[in-house]
């Protein structure tokens, strides 16, 4: 059971967990910080925290757990405000979904304390923002990726883990780098694809002719351009080098197809476009069995 | 009312087509031809068609109207096959997603027969494919693009047009250019990216890495690589210059973006993302607005 916990953006992440801990009557009190008192208002509102910080200090007294669901950029200075009333024994987390600059602010922001900041990455989201999205079943089932610190103990890894298993949630470790470099390739590029095709198509002359003809095809295809613009500015900024490689990777893929098919050579985008359909069938099948197996996981 | 069509292939397309026609009354006798037997049998006794084909000149003998749902491919195959049979007051339509080489099949098989033959386009689908996948309301609110010949008369695009509109859809027309250019940009090209993308990741050496961290964002960009390769293979090789033009436009796209990465260029980068998320918010909201309009229509 953890006391006290303090949650940096109470938000759809951070109300999300706070709603499951509390479900999960894994946590005595919630404590709320906040850049706008909108949010910390209605988050309270809610129930999803049973404090709003007025005081740094205050709140960080006795806790046990802090989780910062910031835009990465805020991780230094959050963390530098933290750190004159971090107690011996609160453990530190984050949301964000870059973890190599995380790392990084983490040694500058915290120095000798950084062994308490266990980094971590719900893979868990959705469209809507704000404390109203945040729904107590976000996490069951998925998966939370930490990518602890040499200077972590057990214990202190153990904390955070458990806190997102009592959420429902599946852990998985990563080395940081090893982290940006997946999410580069699997969420990361897809999302600067989408933005970059609905941007080329908005700005042609009869944009408008055009998008009157895409279909679910182009829907789902795009779906990911609706996301905030600054977070992917900020994460495509943050995650530089392992955006560009694949970048680099996916437009040598392009001109490799482009020159196929000025061939004629039918042969050849058949069988790139056959690997794909078994590889992403394989692919939504083990995805399919793996989300069953955790909800039931989480019924018991 | 309609008293005999003929539908070579009855899958999804062509079988939701009869069902849709049945549905509304529309028509007293429906006659399929098919590859396979198999096909044919199950859409019999899913009550698609009334009668199995055995003879092209009996199916043909006093229609009203004919579709081609089959592979453009098999276009001009096809029409050459029904020529002979094809009497002065049948029309002749099809259901294939590029207008350009189905017109030219049409004219080479048809000869002075062609002005019976009227191009469309049921913007519509669904990944399932064969006469189970089959449903009367597929059409409903879809959009279907006829793309007339000089040589079909007025009447002769109605019959078609108030056959899709018997099917609960709405007309648009388009000249056959228009349309192989438009769906370049807003189907052909996402289902090349999407291709290109999995096979990608399915290459690299640690692909099943990355495909356990692939999540909605990535599900939803891809669901289009699980297609059939066939299809699309062909579809690309059939509207290949206007699938180039585009290839070469997104390329470039990507050249510009990867170089704003590269030089850190955060506001050009935003601007990108934030007319990408615009344009994709009109869409969305325009696309729902049309959406709710048919329904009505098809309800009254």
């Amino acid at each position: 059971m953890l006391k006290k916990i303090v949650i940096f953006g109470v938000g759809l992440i951070g109300g999300s967990f706070a709603l499951a801990l509390r479900k999960a009557g894994a946590v005595e009190q919630i404590v709320g910080v906040g850049r706008t008192a909108a949010s910390l208002l209605r988050a309270k509102e809610l129930g999803i925290i049973d404090v709003i910080s007025t005081s740094l200090e205050e709140s960080l007294k006795n806790a046990d757990l802090v989780l910062l669901a910031l835009p990465v950029a805020q991780t230094e200075a959050t963390l530098a405000a933290i750190k004159p009333y971090l107690q011996k024994n609160t453990i530190v987390t984050d949301a964000g979904s870059i973890k190599g600059e995380v790392v990084l602010a983490a040694r500058l922001a915290l120095g000798d304390k950084v062994g308490q900041f266990v980094p971590g990455h719900p893979i868990a989201g959705l469209e809507s923002t704000g404390p109203d999205a945040a729904i107590a079943d976000l996490y069951v089932g998925k998966k939370v990726v930490l990518t602890p610190l040499s200077e972590n103990s057990a214990e202190q890894v153990a904390t955070v883990q458990q806190a997102w298993q009592q959420c429902g949630a599946v852990i998985h470790q990563l080395t940081p780098e090893n982290h940006d470099a997946v999410f580069a390739a699997v969420s990361h590029l897809p999302h600067l694809l989408a933005y970059a095709l609905v941007d080329d198509i908005a700005n042609r002359e009869h944009a408008d002719l055009l998008f009157q003809y895409a279909a679910s095809g182009f829907r789902d295809f795009t779906r990911i351009a609706g996301s905030s613009p600054e977070m992917w500015r900020d994460i495509s900024l943050t995650n530089q080098d392992a955006i560009l490689t694949e970048l680099d990777a996916y437009i040598a893929q392009l001109t490799r197809l482009r020159s196929q098919l000025a061939d004629g050579n039918g042969e050849a985008i058949h069988a790139m476009f056959s690997n794909a359909q078994r590889a992403r069938h394989n692919w939504q099948r083990s995805i399919e069995t793996a989300e069953v197996q955790p909800k039931q996981d989480g019924n018991e």
